[in-house]
């Protein structure tokens, strides 16, 4: 770390029975070799316990994790109403995978943790137990008083940062839902984001097509002219340095990646497909938008995998580093 | 090279204003670096003098360039109406592209050559001398009597190979472009490929999802069970080792592409994304169900930068390399 945040982190376990637990347990383990700040993991101690056998710190405070950091992982205790086995997941794994996540905000809006970083849930228990939310980030969003509208996820690795301005939608419907007020308030929100989170005074945005090779001049499709290019020129005319329409395949090489600090694509795997071909093992997912800086691991609870101590931890480590990094520079900034 | 090629390959081109002469004569120059294998050009020498000083070899026939090729760049002389200036295409060099791309693939169906390699044309130059292909495959496949629905394009790097079912079509028609029938039958076509070129005796194709996370058991679309499944079903009752839909951003990082030879990709940028971004400098554009062998750089005539001695040999190096490695193979397995 080049400086270390104000506070330690928060660190929601998420659901008891997938990864999450072993992955930041070895997190601790290494915290050294993975320059990791101190934070404090929020959920079922015995859900660590089941996939590790280091000391485990009970603290009621995140302050208290800069001290206990050394001894053990620190960890405020969430009692569940049973303990999962690894990989089995359950209702009351869900509940207390919740309980986690809105403890670990509440700390970071309160200001006693820098940030938030999240383990990975399983959406179809959380919906078993009445969540209304298609997935943590817009429960984040909503605790943090931000319309989810709002808020845009970004998958940053080390040489890379991509923003998709559609997500989770049929591919044949992206062409519907693509607007030049979507691409242009999705944009802005890249481009402020990476202002605040990353201190970047002057962010550089290129914004890819949508068709083949952009389109050709409209040969292979006109979402380019009637949609993109529009938002573009609206961005350029607020002082943004923005360009594009990119061609999608050649805007993620070496030298073309040199040229931008974010890229903003069209639609999930446009901008999916280059980060984790390039950063699998530390692309983190970045919430943009928020009062509070989180990030998370850009994988899932892989409960198929769950308690074999098979879990990469890089990840998550990942995840860890970056949400310090940005409360640095946020703090900074303030 | 592990063994020569029986006969020299034959290189065109492409258009005498762009980038092509002068990245052929740089392979050339760089011969013993790249590890090429004696070929040789057809085309106008003076697009070759225009931009590079180095000796040149005109030849008659093919054979010739296994003696030449140590002295000069083997060429096999085009006389055009007149020369080109680099960077500024005109009809002339449209025709002149054209006949050297004739004289290759007729060198090539006769034996006389190993391989083909293309070097790059302007298809809207092309067009307006009539030329009635949408590119150079088709062209290629035309004059090699085989339907130009029947080959098939593969991108090809060190560590993926990359096919796509559907290619130059704006994104919001791939839905309705997408049949089982189509995604079988490139399938088998690349099958049959790895077979022929690569000599894989039993390959491994790994097929993609269409939509977000492959769909997400249909709650993100309905192409992977209503045209995807299907085809891969038809083509594991076939024999043939096949796997998928995967979700296109789990597919191509280093860990997936271990378990697989080539994916199957739904769309253009499917494909076209993950091979530049791991591979930019040494993808090579194969084209796959022809009776010969024709691979191609995966870049344009570059225009902007013709003449000026920017230009990267790196693709067309490649695409020598695999031409020659693909011709040993099919003539080990004839």
């Amino acid at each position: 770390m080049s400086s270390a945040p104000p506070n330690p982190l928060a660190v929601s376990l998420g659901d008891p029975a997938g990864i999450g637990p072993e992955v930041i347990a070895k997190c601790w383990d290494a915290r050294k070799d993975f320059h990791l700040p101190p934070f404090v993991a929020i959920g079922d101690p015995r859900s660590v316990t089941a996939v590790w056998d280091g000391p485990i710190e009970i603290i009621d405070d995140p302050r208290q994790a800069d001290y206990a950091f050394d001894v053990g992982l620190p960890l405020i205790q969430l009692n569940s109403a049973e303990a999962d086995t690894p990989g089995h997941p359950s209702v009351a794994g869900a509940h207390c995978s919740l309980d986690s996540l809105e403890i670990a905000v509440g700390l970071a809006r309160s200001g006693s943790a820098a940030a938030v970083v999240t383990g990975p849930v399983a959406k179809e228990q959380l919906y078993g137990i009445g969540f209304q939310h298609p997935g943590q980030t817009e429960f984040v969003a909503e605790r943090c008083g931000v319309s989810p509208g709002n808020v845009v996820m970004m998958l940053a690795g080390p040489t890379l940062r991509t923003v998709p301005v559609t997500t989770h939608l049929p591919l044949a419907q992206v062409p519907q839902a693509l607007t030049s007020a979507l691409v242009e308030s999705r944009g802005r929100a890249a481009l402020r984001g990476l202002q605040r989170n990353f201190g970047i005074p002057e962010p550089r945005l290129a914004i890819s097509g949508f068709n083949p090779h952009a389109g050709e001049s409209g040969q292979l499709g006109t979402e380019e002219a009637e949609i993109i290019e529009p938002a573009i020129a609206a961005l350029a005319a607020e002082g943004w340095r923005v360009s594009g329409p990119h061609p999608a395949d050649t805007m993620f090489h070496a030298r073309s990646r040199a040229n931008y600090d974010a890229a903003l694509c069209m639609y999930h795997d446009q901008a999916l497909i280059p980060i984790k071909a390039l950063h699998f093992e530390d692309a983190v997912n970045v919430t943009l938008g928020l009062p509070i800086v989180r990030t998370a691991p850009d994988h899932g609870t892989a409960f198929d995998i769950a308690g074999l101590d098979r879990a990469d931890a890089r990840p998550m480590a990942a995840a860890i580093r970056m949400a310090a990094t940005m409360a640095v520079t946020r703090s900074e900034g303030a």
